[in-house]
C-alpha cells in the first residue's frame, strides 16, 4: 500500500521509508510557531522542561499578531514576555508589531516555511501551509515547548481524504466558498485527524492565495492537516518569496483514501455559513434578507492581497450602507504596503470602511471590531462559533471578500447579482 | 473694564451686553459634543430631563472615537447605544468608524465648530476649538445632557491670563513645545478655571494645526479654556472647510488679566514632559538617557496632518529602533487618507510602524499600544499620569511628533540633534 502525500512528507521526517496511518511516529520540525497568546504558556513549559536553550535559532518564529499592538495591559505583559524570551533565547524569527502581520500569512511571505517541511504551530489555523507542499498542523503551548527544546514532535500518522477537483471556479467563486461549500458537504468533524489532500486537475487552476483559504480552514472540518501538490504556481509563490531549495513529495498512486470526494469547480457557488457552525453552509441564493451590522474583510483566511483586490474592485467608487461598519484588516504589513501602492487602501477609505494595522483582533473577539447584543456581521474570518465576535447575542456569517463587499454595500448579505 | 475675547463671546451667547469674571450666566450653544464613552451617561440623563427631543438636530455631534472599532462587548455595546440614540432623536452628526476621526480633529475638519460659537463636549479637551476662536470647554456628561434637552448651559465666567507671544517658533519648535513649556511654566494647576488666551503679533505666526494643539492641553494646566484670536489663517482654515459665516470677538484693550506672560517664541525649545505630570518639562538637551520601547504619534493633541508630515520626513528612509514599538495614529479618516496620497503611510510602513485607524485608543489607556510593567513611551498625547497607558509601573513622556519620530529611530528621547 502507497502513501499520502502527507504520510510520505511524515515519513521522511520521522527517519523512516514508510509510515501508516495511526502509526506513532516521532518527527524533525522545520518550523516550530508561536504567537502572543500561545508563546507565554509556552515558555512556561520550556522552562520546566529545559534548563537549555532552543532546537536551533532559525526554526521558531513568535508572532506578535493576535492582540497587538497591545490591547490592554494584560496582552502588554504577554508580548513582552515574548519579546524577552526572543532575546534572550537568541529566536531569530521575532515579530514585533510594525514589522509582522497575521502568522499565516506572515510565515510564507517571508519564506519561513517551504514545500516539504513539517511545521507545528500552536495556534489552530497552522494548516494553513499546506497550500505550499508542507505538513503542518496546530499543536497546544506544551508541544509548542517541546518543539522549541528538542525540534521534534511526535504525531499519530492520519488517514487522508481524498478532494479530487476538476474544472475551475468561476467568477466572483474564490477559495473560501469552496472551502465552505466542502465543510457544509462533510460537516465540521467531517475530516476529524485526518489528512484533507486537495488533488487533481483542477487543483493546479486555484491561485495561491486561494490555496491558503482553503488551508486554512482545514481545521474548521477537524482535519489534522491540509494539502495541495507542489506545481508551478507554487514554486513560483515560494521564489518570489526568498525559497531557494525545497522538496517536493506526491502520493503515490495506490495511496490509501478513506474517501474520495469529487468536486467540479465550475459547479461550486458563492457561499455562505450561518450562524453557528461553518457547516450550516447556504449557497448565496439561499441566503434569503439578513440585515447586517458589520463587515470584516481580513483574517489568516481572508486578509491576503488579493482578498483585497476583490473586495477593493467591488468597492471602487461606492459607499457602504449608511448604518454599518466595514472594518478591513490586511494580513501583515507587506499586504498593507501594497494595498497602499495599488490604490486599494483610498478606495477603502473613500467608500467609509476602517482600514486597519494588521491584527487577529475582530476574528477571535480579541478587539477591532466587537459584536453587541443583536449585531449580525459578514466576516472573512474561519469561525462563526456563537459568541465568537462578541456577546453571546451577535451573529456570525463567513463568506468570501466578494460576498463580504457586496454586503457592505447593501447592508444586508449580497453578492453580485443582488446588487 | 472691558472683556477678555472669551468674556465677550459669552456675553454675546448670555444675550447680556457685558460680563464679568465670576458672573454666572446662562449661554445659548452652537454645538454639544460627546464621544462613545460619555454619550451613553449623558442618554441616560436625557431620559430623566426630558421626554422630548433634542434642541437642534443639527447642533449635537456624536463622535464614536475612544474604543471603536469596539474593543470589547462593553464598547461595542456602547457604540450601537450612541447610534440608535442618534437615530431615534435624528442627530445629524453622528460619526461611526470609518466616517469618522478622533473628535476634536474632526469636528473643526467638517465645519462644525467656528469663530464666536459657544461649544460644550463631554470631553475634556475640548478646549481644542478656542483654537478657532470659539468658546469650548469640556463639561460632564450630564451637562451634555441638559445641553442636548435645553440648547443652553451655565458657566461662571472665567478670569483670564494673558499670553503674549512675540517672535516665531525655530525649525522643529512645534505648538507642543510651546504648550509643554508653558505648563512646565505654570503648573498643572497654573490656570485653574481662567482663559488662556494666547495674543500678541507672535500668536500669527502659529500654524492652525499647531494652535488646536496648544488649546488642546489649556486644559492641562488647568485652564476653562484656551483662545487665539481669528486672523487670516483662522478664516482661510474655516473656508477650506465649509464654514461659509462666523463672528469674530477680540478683547478689549482694557481687558482685565490676572497674569501676563511675555514668550518670545524664538527662545522655546523642543520639550518633553516627564512622567507623571504634563508640568514636568525639560527641554530636549536636559533629557539625558531615556531607553524607551514605544512611541505614539497621534491623538487629538498632534495626529492632524502637519505632526504626520513632520513625524514623516524625519522617518523617510529610516527604521526605527529593533526594539521598539512606533503606533501612528492619524486623527481622521480624511487625514489619514491625505496621509495614504502624500506618500507618508508608505515611508511610516517602511520605517517598521504600526499606521492605525483612527481611534483615541493609547492615549487613555483603552487599546492599540498599552504599556506594560517597566515599559517607556514618548508619546504625543497629551497626558502623562501614572498608569495613563497601561500598567502603573509604565511612564509616558509627552512630546512633538518631532521628538517622537526622532526618538523612534533612535530608541531612546531624542531630538535632531541627538541623532
Amino acid at each position: 500500500m502507497g502513501m499520502t502525500m502527507t504520510q510520505k512528507i511524515l515519513a521522511k521526517h520521522a527517519g523512516l521509508e514508510s509510515v501508516k496511518k495511526d502509526q506513532f511516529i516521532m518527527a524533525k520540525l522545520d518550523m516550530v510557531l508561536g504567537n502572543d497568546i500561545t508563546t507565554p504558556v509556552a515558555i512556561n513549559e520550556f522552562h520546566k522542561m529545559t534548563d537549555g536553550g532552543v532546537f536551533d535559532k532559525e526554526k521558531i518564529a513568535i508572532v506578535l499578531d493576535h492582540f497587538v499592538p497591545a490591547k490592554d495591559i494584560k496582552s502588554a505583559t504577554q508580548a513582552k514576555k515574548c519579546k524577552e524570551f526572543a532575546r534572550e533565547y537568541g529566536v531569530k524569527n521575532f515579530f514585533e508589531v510594525g514589522r509582522s502581520g497575521i502568522e499565516h500569512a506572515l510565515l510564507p511571505e517571508k519564506g519561513l516555511v517551504k514545500a516539504g517541511d513539517v511545521i507545528i504551530g500552536a495556534d489552530s489555523h497552522t494548516c494553513t501551509y499546506g497550500a505550499l507542499g508542507a505538513f503542518s498542523t496546530g499543536v497546544g503551548s506544551t508541544d509548542m515547548a517541546a518543539g522549541m527544546a528538542t525540534g521534534e514532535a511526535w504525531f499519530k500518522v492520519p488517514g487522508a481524504i481524498k478532494f479530487n477537483l476538476t474544472g475551475k471556479l468561476n467568477q466572483y467563486v474564490t477559495g473560501k466558498d469552496l472551502i465552505l461549500h466542502i465543510i457544509g458537504m462533510i460537516g465540521v468533524d467531517g475530516a476529524r485527524y485526518k489528512s484533507m489532500e486537495f488533488m487533481g486537475e483542477g487543483a493546479s487552476t486555484i491561485e495561491m492565495d486561494d490555496r491558503f483559504s482553503i488551508c486554512n480552514m482545514a481545521i474548521e472540518a477537524g482535519a489534522k492537516n491540509g494539502t495541495f501538490p507542489v506545481d508551478d504556481k507554487t514554486r513560483q509563490y515560494m521564489k518570489e518569496h526568498g525559497v531557494s531549495s525545497w522538496e517536493e513529495f506526491y502520493a503515490d498512486d495506490d495511496a490509501e483514501y478513506e474517501k474520495v470526494y469529487n468536486i467540479d469547480l465550475s459547479e461550486v457557488k458563492m457561499t455562505v455559513a450561518f450562524p453557528h457552525l461553518p457547516e450550516n453552509a447556504r449557497t448565496i441564493d439561499e441566503v434569503g434578507n439578513i440585515e447586517i451590522q458589520q463587515v470584516v474583510i481580513g483574517s489568516c483566511t481572508n486578509g491576503r492581497i488579493k482578498d483585497m483586490r476583490e473586495a477593493a474592485e467591488i468597492l471602487k467608487g461606492k459607499t457602504i450602507a449608511e448604518d454599518l461598519r466595514c472594518i478591513i484588516i490586511p494580513a501583515t504589513q507587506e499586504i498593507y504596503k501594497q494595498c497602499v501602492q495599488e490604490g486599494l487602501a483610498e478606495i477603502f477609505i473613500d467608500a467609509g470602511c476602517v482600514f486597519s494595522t494588521p491584527t487577529c483582533g475582530p476574528c477571535l473577539g480579541g478587539y477591532m471590531g466587537i459584536l453587541a447584543d443583536g449585531e449580525r456581521c459578514v466576516s472573512t474570518t474561519n469561525r462563526n462559533f456563537v459568541g465568537r465576535m462578541g456577546h453571546t447575542g451577535s451573529e456570525v456569517y463567513l463568506a468570501s471578500p466578494v460576498i463580504a463587499a457586496y454586503s457592505a454595500i447593501a447592508g444586508k448579505i449580497a453578492g453580485p447579482e443582488s446588487n
